[in-house]
């Protein structure tokens, strides 16, 4: 048997049924489920999918059964309609669509009023006594034809459409309207107010239109069709299509289906009309029918802007039996499609027809409300629900977002990368203490830098947001805003920034110190100006999802925070613990970064010192490098002991947020030199500060240069050099511990080493910890339950997992890390080739935003299989960006580790994503499997 | 039965024997061996290593029966030699040696004539009726036991020694005694004109310095040896000798012997002596007995350098019958060892004694000549000759070294890294360009640099050798020099560099530009001041012996080469093909680097340009960007063009020199900033050059900066953001190949893609290249055999190697990069830390130095076993420095590699240890199993 290509639908019979997008697209799908389910569906065929995969595979050649069956579908079309392609006394007219089994924005949309020729608008003009409507509908055709299917600029149609209005203009006598602007002028003569005669002119300029772009109308209605057909399938492949597919993340279609459908006329008079509707409100998810209207109306112009649209309410008054029947369909699609859907329809003559319904998209608030209504009107079940939230789309919740219209006003100036979500306004400053000083003032501030560093920290906290040129999203910029819930965009690479001037620019805009703009971080872009914002409001029905999800979700979720402040909120979003809390950020504090560089410029001094001394056996030599160490090493002393109560009461309060949740602390990490200023102007006030001569400080500071800070002097590796500072960290956390144990509250401390890449580092850090530890406890007289790990993130240390698990009760898999070193992408960099990268499918999305499974996903899995033989129940998390983003949340639940951790704001998202990974995957684990290698 | 811990040694019975080095040491073990063999060696007892091995395990606490077992040992060497601890007619005096199975300077050595006391020397005295026999002996223990064993500083008893003297001199009259310094002094009175009664007084002198330090002079000979046994076996975990280990890559010891042996006495006047001797000559290989003899003296006399020892052919004169003996015994123990000894002997009143014998260090010279004739002398056979010679030692073979003594007499004022071997002296210069033109005037010089770049790359071409302040063995200046066979001293991190005032210190020495200082960078050695080079030979002993490891080795050897002369070498070094062509080396010679430049300066127009016309579809937008996008186009294009013939030209001279060997050339590595200017005065010739304002340069300079560009936009990545570059170097390669064979000359290229991390990069740069191919060979009418493939060097590639495999013919590690991204270390930054992590064990020895096997090797095994499975065939090599080291080698062939590349003067080097490694492990490949992952 042939391949079938073609699938017809009607009420009386459809081929297809709503379960076969994938080959019908979601439009042909759809239709024929409609007339399945007996709403009054045009009838018409639909051309699959198969057919434009096999045209792209074969050289653009459509497989040779298809035109057969195409024109069958024709024949077998007329026939149930009783009318005829061309037929000069009931022509058909049909419709050409587009339709992946994904919505696509970028393809070829529609293509109305196909069929029509010089013959056959006579026809019609004859058979409705309706010329208006017969030569609206040629009208229409000529320019939708010529543009979409034969590329003629729509420029030319629209002025030709123009001149006949200026000239029916001045036949109204409407004064000036030989200089009224395009929008003026459809106001003072919209098309509606065109007769039959003037849409006759149109008509004819029109063909002149396809004569001068040399283009041949053709007037075989099968010729029409085959070629719209072809326009269709052709679109698949555009720039536009694509960089959609790429932007949402759609991957894997077969091609986009062509629905065939016989025309129904909204534009025959004011008994007729076209519109959309949704079946509960999308964007508060109010159960109630909302969409709007045209009277007189063909599709495009409910869209197109010209004419505006009437609420669906008013459609009750006007036509209350076409809106009565709508409010049944309603019901009908909602009990049916058990979701809020989005429908078209277009009343002919008071006959209403449905052309198309799909699953409504929604704001975030409106799919909780929906799916949280739809359990209560037993629609659907907890599980359903749970699934029916994206759980991306909960930042829209957790974080106060622009009022759309006056966002859509404001217009975008630059876009950067959606670092860190919400949407913020302020006045620009370029350096962290202009910023600290307006915010005292009550300023609004939004910090424009090239890129931050640690230095920048205060100035980014009394910041509303961040802007950057540089960056990825994991730029320093972007994981300090996500842990501080501040807006972020980074790597906003259009923008030039001039310090000297105060300013930046981007394209002919400039914006100086001082004024205003307004920064959307979950969608990157940038606008000049004060946006009206909204609050995040955690609604009822929000709480419901969660604790369903959390009923189902297998995978625990903790949080990365680095201060009481943020510990509160994760653990108000449901948090289970600390994954990841960053020591060093707790360095930046008030006076605490004067502490921490005063052990910085000491420390390579002590080092070397100590070097020497353990280099010689002389008794005199010996005594000469101890004189010489004295100094240095009491400054060096002192300053970390300086920093023992802070960093012991930060962790005391942070523990007491925690109520007996685990908290994993990781010492110190970053390079030195991201503690010291490198600018001449922070090292004048560190020089001061310091009472040392600036050279001293230059000098520090290029001795800690490094080529590739990534890899270089960090992590344990700092805690092998300068081990007192890893002492001091690991005494403050056990002795805020049993502090905390002795007010009566629950401590669960889990030290946690970082940037092991070697059995030995760890084995020699936890030594030494350990032996801190027991120092503490032998001090107190009291002991709390702790443990010890280690990150995974170096690519050395997930190959030899098992030798590691030997010392670590748990691991962390520090994704950020492993990306850049398992990859070889350093994130700060690689903005400028990976969107490229992205574009051409080497990867899938940006490793830095969702873990690449199939690369640094193999790393895991080694990683756990190894330790896991040596340790069966090693806990096992992560705790890079990975860890609230839904797909790698899904990963992590799939190859079984213990719990997720990620920034505040992303543990719902997190929990939702991990609730659903349970529901779709089933037991966690079952991916853990190194089949690759077999 | 108990323990045995004691073996004793005489010429009638022997515990132990010569293989028993683990636990006698090797010289227990041996000193039993020539028991065993008849020679006459003094008897004895040694105490095994796992005494040590048990002390430092057990809280330096003896094995209890150890005590039992030595003095029974003492009893039985008493009955042997009939002679008693402490006895008032016929005293036993014994030395006590230590001995680890390695041989190790750093621990403390001997102790002679131990057991004497002021009874004992009484009754020599009165044994020998000499006194001045006995009383020397007295006060050689005394110094010895109070320096080595109590710890007393041993000038207190030169002093007390020079003081004797001098009023020995007075008496002698000899004038200006007074004044003279300790040398002259021991020139005027030697240790041999002192009497009886001198010495006696000397001994006096060191019984008051006991009482100044306070430490008590044990008399009793028991307590003498265990205060000397305990002394030895705490001196095994001293800081020298764990230097040394750590420098000679010594482990797994169990710690050392120590042995006990009668004293033959050397200094019982002229008729006896001692000396040290070599069964050949260990600089030349000379089959001639070599060593030096002093009369009427002990051991450490012969090596302290107060007296000049006389060559040991003089003894035939001045003792004809013991030099007859030493030449029996010479021949016993070649006969015996079947390899050169290196012995001690003592000759008491005309007997000889042997004291110790081991296989002898030789120089690399003497190792291949000894090798090679001991097989035409048949002690041995080719395999063993083989294996005779250390791979490393042959870096002295191919160049030029110091005069040793001359090196000697020089001192070293700095050390750095051996980063490139080699002996050089020359003038001092700061910069490229002043060497460049210095070296126009005939001068030889010395590249001096903070750290090298490609800019420098003139520079170091006409230097005899380049000294930089930082980097490791793989930085910049490292591999460049290695590459062009440079002497090369790097990461010398004491210097300090003043460019301004052009010179540099160290410590207290200043050197200015112009001035002459030597390099050793087989050492990391620095000297101020000219030393007299020697020239490599390369011996015919050295062609044999590379002809033999050819029979055995089963891994192939190639080069890694940039250039016709690079290539001329490795192939007369025995290179089986090119490894690695950088070819972005040829970027950098003469005017080429300013046509690369003017690419950069646009490329990143261009390719924002290319971006924004795939953006859009409108025709007049884009016929505005290509408007713009005309004139970079064109200047990119041209430098491109302008670089084509100059490419081509290289490689046809490489594949001319090749002479039908396969070449795999690398496409374009480094990231673009490495081929700028980064300094003011840089891109001010560079913006004279290109009649550029100087702030165009600046930013483009800027807009290259990368935080971590060993992770940016490199490799691969360039190719597919810059593809005509690549394009044009795969056009080059073809064309030249075709040109080779067009001239008759076989030529096989292989296109290597750098830093690949996925498939599809693979697919996309090969896809591309494949259309260059077919173009060329179209044009040409001409096909040559080729093929391509890929580095694995990022980890993502080594775990997806399956994936990888399907696009590659071959497989090259790039385990430079592999380890700086698998163990994530920066080679140019973890100098900082990686000296302190050999010494802690983390590291057995510096990854960039020698293979990290156990981690990167894992991902290495990963990786073969995924490409195999995909392609049992595959063609795998190394290309990174550790190519070309001996350990690496070996691990190469152990996992079944086809071959590994390295720079052209390693190539015999990578050829021996091959052949080692086939003669040690047998069959290829017998390691590449994931057993640690089961």
């Amino acid at each position: 048997m042939a391949n079938k290509y073609v699938y017809f639908f009607s009420q009386k019979e459809s081929d297809g049924d709503g379960k076969m997008k994938t080959i019908l697209g979601g439009k042909g799908a759809n239709l024929a489920e409609m007339c399945r389910i007996g709403l009054p569906v045009p009838p018409g065929f639909t051309i699959s999918t198969e057919v434009c995969d096999y045209f792209y595979k074969h050289a653009k050649q459509y497989p040779p059964e298809l035109k057969q069956q195409v024109e069958d579908s024709v024949k077998k079309l007329e026939t149930v309609r009783g009318r005829k392609f061309g037929d000069k006394t009931k022509p058909l007219l049909v419709s050409v669509r587009s339709g992946a089994a994904a919505s696509m924005p970028g393809m070829m949309d529609t293509i109305l009023n196909l069929g029509i020729n010089d013959d056959v608008v006579a026809a019609l003009e004859k058979e409705t006594g309706n010329g208006r409507f017969a030569w609206d509908s040629y009208r229409r055709f000529l320019q939708m034809f010529g543009d979409v299917v034969l590329g003629i600029d729509h420029d030319l149609f629209e002025h030709a459409l123009e001149e006949v209005k200026r000239d029916f203009g001045k036949k109204q006598k409407i004064s000036g309207i030989e200089n009224l602007k395009q929008e003026q002028l459809n106001k003072a003569v919209p098309d509606t107010n065109l007769g039959a005669d003037e849409l006759k002119e149109v008509v004819s300029r029109y063909k002149k239109v396809y004569e001068a772009a040399k283009k041949k109308f053709p007037t075989d209605p099968l010729e029409q069709m085959w070629l719209a057909v072809g326009a269709v399938i052709g679109s698949w492949n555009n720039p536009r299509a694509l960089k959609y597919m790429e932007l949402n993340d759609i991957r894997g279609l077969l091609g986009t289906a062509v629905s065939v459908q016989s025309m129904v006329f909204g534009n025959t008079g004011i008994e007729s009309g076209t519109g959309v509707g949704f079946t509960r409100n999308p964007s508060t998810g109010e159960n109630k029918l909302y969409g709007e209207y045209l009277l007189n109306a063909q599709g495009e112009d409910v869209v197109a802007g010209i004419r505006t649209p009437n609420p669906i309410d008013q459609l009750a008054n006007e036509m209350p039996l076409a809106h009565k029947q709508i409010m049944e369909i309603k019901d009908t699609l909602e009990k049916h499609y058990k979701d809020m859907q989005d429908f078209e329809f277009t009343i002919e003559n008071r006959v209403l027809y449905m052309l198309q319904t799909r699953n409504g998209k929604r704001t975030a608030h409106a799919a909780v409300k929906i799916a949280v209504d739809m359990v209560r009107e037993k629609f659907i079940d907890e599980k359903d629900a749970v699934m029916r939230v994206e759980p991306k789309q909960l930042d829209q919740l957790l974080h106060p977002t622009f009022d759309p219209s006056a966002e859509k006003k404001a217009g975008v100036i630059a876009r950067g990368l959606p670092a860190s979500p919400g949407a913020a306004s302020g006045q620009v400053y370029f350096d962290a203490e202009t910023a600290e000083e307006r915010s005292e003032l009550g300023e609004k501030i939004i910090l424009v830098r090239l890129e931050t560093s640690p230095e920048d920290i205060g100035g980014m906290a009394v910041s509303q947001g961040i802007l950057t040129v540089r960056g990825g999203m994991t730029s320093h910029a972007a994981v300090v805003a996500r842990g501080m819930g501040k807006t972020c965009v980074s790597g906003a690479g259009e923008i030039s920034v001039d310090y000297k001037k105060k300013t930046f620019s981007v394209g002919s805009t400039t914006v100086k110190e001082g004024e205003w703009i307004s920064l959307n971080g979950s969608l990157g872009t940038v606008y000049v100006g004060k946006i009206a914002t909204q609050e995040a409001v955690l609604a009822g029905d929000f709480g419901t999802i969660m604790t369903w999800a959390d009923k189902f979700r297998k995978l625990g979720v903790r949080t990365n925070a680095d201060t009481p402040k943020d510990t509160q909120v994760a653990v108000k979003y449901g948090a289970e613990g600390i994954g990841l809390c960053r020591t060093e950020h707790m360095f930046f504090e008030g006076d605490r970064i004067v502490s921490f560089r005063r052990m910085i410029l000491v420390a390579e001094e002590v080092k070397n010192l100590r070097k020497q001394l353990d280099a010689t056996e002389k008794e005199d030599e010996r005594k000469a490098i101890e004189d010489k160490l004295r100094a240095p090493l009491a400054q060096y002393n002192q300053a970390i002991a300086e920093l023992l109560p802070l960093q012991r009461g930060d962790f005391s309060s942070m523990f007491k947020e925690l109520k007996g949740r685990p908290a994993t602390i990781r010492l110190l990490d970053p390079p030195l030199h991201e503690f010291v200023p490198h600018d001449e102007k922070g090292q004048d006030e560190m020089a001061a500060a310091m009472k040392l001569p600036i050279e001293k400080i230059k000098k520090a500071v290029d001795a800690l240069h490094e080529f590739n800070p990534m890899l270089g002097h960090r992590g344990c590796r700092l805690g092998l050099t300068y081990p007192e500072v890893s002492d001091m960290q690991v005494r403050a956390v056990m002795e805020a511990a049993i502090e905390v144990k002795k007010a009566g509250i629950e401590v669960h401390p889990e030290i946690m080493f970082p940037i092991v890449a070697t059995e030995k580092e760890l084995s020699l850090c936890r030594e030494r910890a350990e032996r801190v530890v027991a120092e503490v406890f032998a001090e107190a007289g009291v002991k709390v339950d702790y443990n010890m790990g280690t990150m995974i993130e170096v690519p050395r240390a997930a190959v030899t997992a098992d030798e590691i698990a030997k010392h670590a009760e748990f691991f962390s898999f520090g994704t950020n890390d492993l990306t850049q070193m398992g990859a070889g992408l350093s994130r700060d960099d690689s903005g400028k080739f990976l969107p490229d990268y992205v574009k051409l499918g080497i990867f899938e999305v940006d490793p830095f935003q969702s873990l690449d499974q199939g690369g640094v996903g193999r790393l895991m899995k080694i990683a756990l299989k190894l330790g896991k033989k040596v340790k069966p129940n090693l806990k096992t998390g992560i705790c890079g960006e990975h860890g609230g983003e839904p797909k790698s949340v899904m990963f992590c639940h799939r190859i079984g580790l213990s719990y997720v951790s990620c920034s505040p704001y992303r543990v719902p998202i997190a929990r939702l994503a991990a609730a659903q990974a349970a529901i779709l995957y089933g037991e966690p684990g079952q991916e853990l499997k190194l089949d690759f290698l077999n």
